[in-house]
């Protein structure tokens, strides 16, 4: 735009100045994820402490200079709300690669189990879990959702690393890492919610209970009480494979969403997570109770669980958000390559290109994923007054051009390793793609010598015949 | 390793040395693909001229100091064989995100014919070539095979980035780009291949018919002929869709293998992409006849096209290869995400985690992929006398860690951007993420030029109402 044209502009414009922004995202396309999906070319984002205070277009942007010191320049970038990963167990970093290909039995009970029984500890589920909140971060992602043992480790690793969590502490009827006498379960995850309500404005606490199969019907309605009483979200893993299913019939006579009804558990304060094996009266009872749903096909795809019917789920009203699931079973948190494959996935399962968007997409990931993480009033557009968890995606490289429609680059280009600044309630947490405040290095080199402690362990097994 | 035992494995190796390589990569897990996969931990491998002149383990590397002055440092790295992308339309970039989501006919005929039909010309097709090499490369893939039109253009921009590749000129019974007239289109092809052939070590010609439905009985006998006389790879869309089938057997009473048979054409010399509606005796009939395959799985799923029966395929002795498709069904070029994507399609498809195992996946994308182009003898391991297509990856981020087994890390945790260092035939074409001899940055200006005509264009039509 030449000089004179910016002069008219300038003329038409008023520059309504509402205080000095303290950062201003300066250019760049604003993919805004509000209602219809307005995209604001080479505009401006301007924020005033934690929030979003004003949003410019272009043609406003001429017209008013900007006027504040610290400005992140983003021509040939796309900003946009940072990414709302729906579930993962953060520790499970520690056995990313561990064991793959194996039939599911004997991943979990002859590798994963075992794994967590020897190595989990409140030390070793910090470094896991710090390394899922570098790695998380270095790809976009701005806000995740965990369920796992050793939870305040968890908790005071996302606070180091100033990433935005729900945090669930697990819930299972057996001895588990932590909780060697499962009795006091729900205790434990309430004395947890209790320590983190209200500690930070970042950290969200939950309870996570394992599934249908794995705790009882009286721990499933005790940790619902608990939740109510608390203010705080109940998550579950829902019918993930064909067998927990048939298990839950057997049991109770009833499907697995049927079954939780009954328990009087099925509302909008519960988070259903996979939703593989859901029948057409389980979506519409999730539906009508107005439960919140996740996502996770890669873990699903890998572990050859199944797929969930995502897309009738959508067309019955239902608003997933998507969720890479721990990285034993996927191998990493990268929310990009989780949108691809969500994409792909449900169009060669309905037969159809159409379904499933790379707008649909977009929304699973940013404003959907909010609000199933009850955050939807804060986070999840860019949008005036929402607190700032911005991310700056560079689209010069060659994968991301000819640039026609960046939902559709976002979706179907974009990995995780081309986020090049990230913002959380408006402090720069990573620029040029390097962290301000932490420093990954330190903490691969201590994942390096652990990781090397459990590969011994697991050579010694192998050689032992385990 | 301490220095008393680097002197006593001193003692122990004889430093054999065999002339002075040219380029040496020093450290870093070095990653095969050899028979039955061997990872050598902190090894080197040597480089002299073209080829790779001696791999050495830690021990005989620590007994055999470097001689070279040209030293890449590979700590925390892992070295591999360059990917070999086997299906793909490079200058197709240029329609890259331009129309997603659509129905496979609207986006066929409404978009993608009309847009080649206006923006295609040897120039434009040279520069979109140009940016599928740079994409490529940046990705890791030091080889591809292309079919298109206007190959020439391509040629010469892999020529001028130098990278590896099969070039088909491209093959249809229709006026096409480039060949008003489509009765001289084999005519076309002869040409091309006679001008290419010899030319470069790194650019093979090849002849690439569309399909069975879109190229005569006559064609492809002729298209067949012209490649048997010239040495030259025959290339064909083998059963993609649904509609494709029915037509075929309509038309001919066979299955399109079958068809494929009745011309004479099934052989050694031909390359059959995609393979989606393969039935049982088809898939024994490609296998008897030793016809090359290739897997493109993720614009199979985005087109909703169908799934190939890829773990069926393998286990009847075929040994596919893996291929991204073109730009405008992908959306991008990285055969990291296509191998992920592609090992968990086939889990699911089966039900059964184990098949399509990382192994499987690392073999398509090196060694099998170079049988494919016939080049087995020359790239797709690192062993001792094939050529240098060598890419290095950075195994430090935190994607890659912990790292039990590099195999695993490679399919199922990297991307396209993790690649550091790329070598094509003994030559460094990047370092550090840099090109050493081309700017990727005004390629990329050029294309947004480029992609501004296409896309107002678009704009005009859509107002127009087309």
């Amino acid at each position: 735009m030449g000089i004179t044209s910016d002069r008219a502009i300038e003329r038409h414009y008023k520059c309504d100045r509402n205080g000095k922004p303290d950062l201003v995202i300066e250019g760049g396309t604003i993919v805004t994820v509000k209602d219809d999906m307005p995209v604001i070319k080479n505009g401006r984002v301007e924020i005033s402490g934690r929030s979003i205070s004003r949003i410019l277009s272009h043609e406003e942007r001429m017209a008013c200079p900007t006027d504040c010191s610290d400005v992140i320049v983003a021509d040939g970038t796309i900003v946009m709300p940072g990414l709302v990963n729906c579930h993962t167990h953060s520790a499970m970093t520690l056995f990313r690669g561990m064991a793959d290909d194996l039939p599911l039995k004997k991943w979990l009970f002859e590798k994963i189990f075992p794994a967590e029984a020897t190595f989990l500890s409140p030390e070793t589920a910090y470094l896991g879990s710090l390394l899922a909140c570098i790695e998380m971060l270095a790809s976009g992602t701005t806000c995740f959702m965990d369920g796992y043992f050793f939870e305040d480790s968890l908790a005071h690793a996302a606070l180091e690393t100033g990433i935005r969590v729900i945090a669930g502490q697990g819930v299972i009827d057996f001895p588990a890492p932590g909780i060697p006498d499962p009795s006091a379960n729900i205790l434990v995850a309430r004395e947890f919610a209790e320590k983190w309500s209200g500690f930070s404005d970042l950290i969200k606490p939950a309870i996570f209970c394992h599934s249908p199969v794995t705790c009882s019907g009286k721990t499933l309605s005790y940790a619902c009480e608990t939740c109510r009483v608390l203010g705080i979200p109940l998550f579950i893993h829902l019918s993930e494979t064909r067998l927990e299913v048939e298990e839950v019939i057997r049991k109770s006579g009833k499907r697995p969403a049927h079954y939780l009804d009954s328990l009087g558990i099925l509302d909008e304060n519960l988070v259903a997570v996979h939703n593989v094996y859901l029948d057409e009266s389980e979506i519409d009872l999730l539906a009508s109770k107005g439960v919140r749903t996740v996502h996770a096909p890669e873990s699903n795809m890998k572990l050859a669980s199944g797929m969930a019917p995502i897309s009738k789920m959508i067309s019955r009203g239902l608003r997933p958000g998507l969720g890479t699931d721990g990285c034993a079973s996927n191998n990493n948190l990268d929310m990009f390559g989780e949108m691809d494959t969500a994409a792909k996935a449900a169009k060669i399962q309905a037969g159809d290109p159409t379904v499933m968007s790379s707008k649909t997409l977009l929304k699973m990931v940013t404003s959907w994923g909010s609000a199933v993480g009850g955050l939807n009033g804060q986070i999840g557009t860019i949008e005036v007054g929402k607190e700032a968890d911005v991310i700056i995606v560079d689209a010069k490289r060659p994968h991301m051009r000819p640039l026609y429609d960046p939902i559709s680059s976002l979706v179907y280009c974009a990995g995780g390793s081309d986020v090049r600044d990230v913002i959380v309630a408006g402090k720069i947490l990573m620029k040029d793609r390097k962290f301000l405040a932490i420093e990954p290095s330190d903490i691969i080199k201590e994942i390096k010598r652990l990781g090397g402690l459990i590969e011994k362990s697991l050579l010694q097994a192998q050689v032992a015949g385990i």
